[in-house]
């Protein structure tokens, strides 16, 4: 197998390595939404038979990984090595799980484009032949991520309209060589871009730039329009993130006309109460990627999909200090899991 | 260049990648030690014209990368992927200088051991041919992480003698291919090894666990000893965890006395005060590996080096909730820059 580097921030696997499983869990508002039936496992409440809402983010983490083994007839011995991350400081739920598991770790940090980040290191991992089988995976928790990051939920302060609910999701993807729900045929590896928005609730302001800025370097680099795509799905820039987007891109060059644009923060959400501007977090993207885009890849609905995670790199010490919130986003482009359907 | 997985845990490269350059800056109390000559920039105080000491960490970054890429005659332009990572929550300064950069970016965490994990993500870009340069940079500052993981310093409350001074330093490493100060040979990824540590300030302790089982799998894995090995050199197990590590490593069957043995932390503040059972933070491994350490290689000096960043997966937040202290060790072989010397 091989890569190829093509533009400044795109790579190309001419044999591309495959999702070989993938399992998406979530909570109970995001299994009440229109995506229910492509979650594997949904939680009833927040907080279940653990001591803390850490304990349990980290328990939807080991169930996604064992699901997405399980799928694939592996053991975690057979895991050569793994990727993950998540939004908590020092990434406490991966670094656990990596204990369980037992497997060499790498950890990550993207914010919210974590997943995007994971997936892309495993891809390069399989077509490099370093590794046969990579995990990569990712979780949040809107309990644990509000408290670190804004505020308790349990405070009940008034958010602003454009503020994103974080999701209570993880998402994991077992990446192998061979035949699977879908291929990995290229991913694009965000810059920090800065919009200088200091708002950490307007992180769809933040994060619109850093996704125009992939989607337009990806299509530039590798000479594709975006009715090459399906789909080209931004991974949690909420409903004015996306209205933002459209307009950046437009300046870009890029008619976001020409084809379906989606963003997971919207898709987890949809049907669902009380989400303000749509969801957020590591496990939006995770969990809609390795489970809706996944299973639409491997039944033929989607051919081409364009998956951009996108990440506010937003730090509550540095928003103290006045300073702004950059943001990255990293897209990987799938393709349906049979080359010759 | 190819990548040759051997055993569970251990990669080699047989047309191992070049370490092209490498820089190391640090604070006063590093710059008083016995490593002084081998610091590329040493900072007269803890804090500069910055308003923060977390910018004054994030402009460490950036006089490495730029000592760097200087020293190699390349430009940010050059770097086709930027690895970074520090102890600072949501990593911020790696962040920022990714932000200056431009380059494509992913940002890790391993605690002090993230060194070891972006040098080695670089290398495997660099030996699949998906990358012709990549940056590995790590940091941390004293008065950001000591703030952050147990009190102010400005506090000045009383630490026991157990405990170590995080340091004030940044390293950075250019990788590509060809001749460099050294070689890259085979790497070694951690697995998380919790030996149930809970007190914060016994870092040591948590990590010599991780560091045997690393060593102990890289000398299995490829059928060395410790002395085939110049050096085997742990990132910052300081005093106390030195002396643990020996005892563990003795169970393993490894042979502590037939090599040297040293450690990164107690390297580096050989010769200054006040600093306890010796260093840690991201920044030493970073700073004595690819200052000190990489000089010695390129001079003849020292011929086979096994560095081995170690960290502690410390979360103030997993401490409150009584966790244990999960530790990771990373490491990389590295060889004398000319193969025919």
């Amino acid at each position: 197998m091989s890569i190829e580097k093509q533009g400044r921030q795109t790579w190309v696997f001419p044999a591309p390595p495959a999702i070989l499983a993938g399992a998406a869990v979530a909570g109970p508002k995001e299994g009440g939404g229109a995506l229910r039936a492509d979650l594997d496992h949904i939680y009833p409440a927040l907080s279940w038979d653990k001591k803390s809402f850490e304990q349990c983010e980290q328990a939807m983490q080991e169930k996604a990984a064992s699901l997405a083994l399980a799928k694939a007839g592996l053991q975690p011995q057979d895991i050569d090595i793994f990727f993950a991350g998540d939004l908590l400081n020092q990434i406490t739920p991966s670094g656990f799980t990596a204990r369980q598991l037992g497997a060499p770790f790498f950890g990550l940090f993207s914010a919210c484009a974590t997943a995007m980040e994971a997936l892309s290191l495993a891809a390069l991992c399989i077509a490099s032949g370093a590794a046969r089988h990579a995990l990569a995976l990712a979780s949040s928790h809107t309990c644990t991520a509000e408290r670190q990051f804004r505020y308790p939920n349990e405070y009940g302060s008034q958010k602003p309209p454009y503020a994103q609910h974080t999701a209570t999701a993880a998402g994991a993807a077992l990446v192998g060589e061979g035949q699977g729900a879908a291929r990995i045929c290229a991913l694009t590896v965000g810059r920090v871009i800065d919009a200088q928005v200091c708002d950490p609730f307007q992180m769809g302001a933040a994060m619109a730039p850093a996704f125009a800025d992939t989607v337009a370097a990806h299509l530039r680099e590798l000479g594709l329009r975006p009715e090459n795509y399906d789909l080209i799905l931004s991974g949690d820039l909420g409903r004015d993130g996306c209205a933002i987007a459209g307009q950046l891109l437009a300046r870009q060059g890029v008619d976001a006309s020409a084809t379906h644009f989606a963003d997971c923060g919207l898709l987890l959400f949809q049907g669902a109460d009380e989400v303000l501007a749509g969801g957020s977090g590591c496990g939006c993207a995770a969990a809609v990627g390795f489970g809706h885009i996944l299973r639409r890849l491997a039944s033929g609905e989607l051919r081409r999909v364009l998956l951009c995670a996108t990440g506010a790199l937003l730090s509550p010490v540095a928003n103290q200090q006045k300073e702004s919130i950059p943001a990255i986003c990293h897209a990987v482009a799938l393709e349906g899991g049979n080359p010759h359907a």
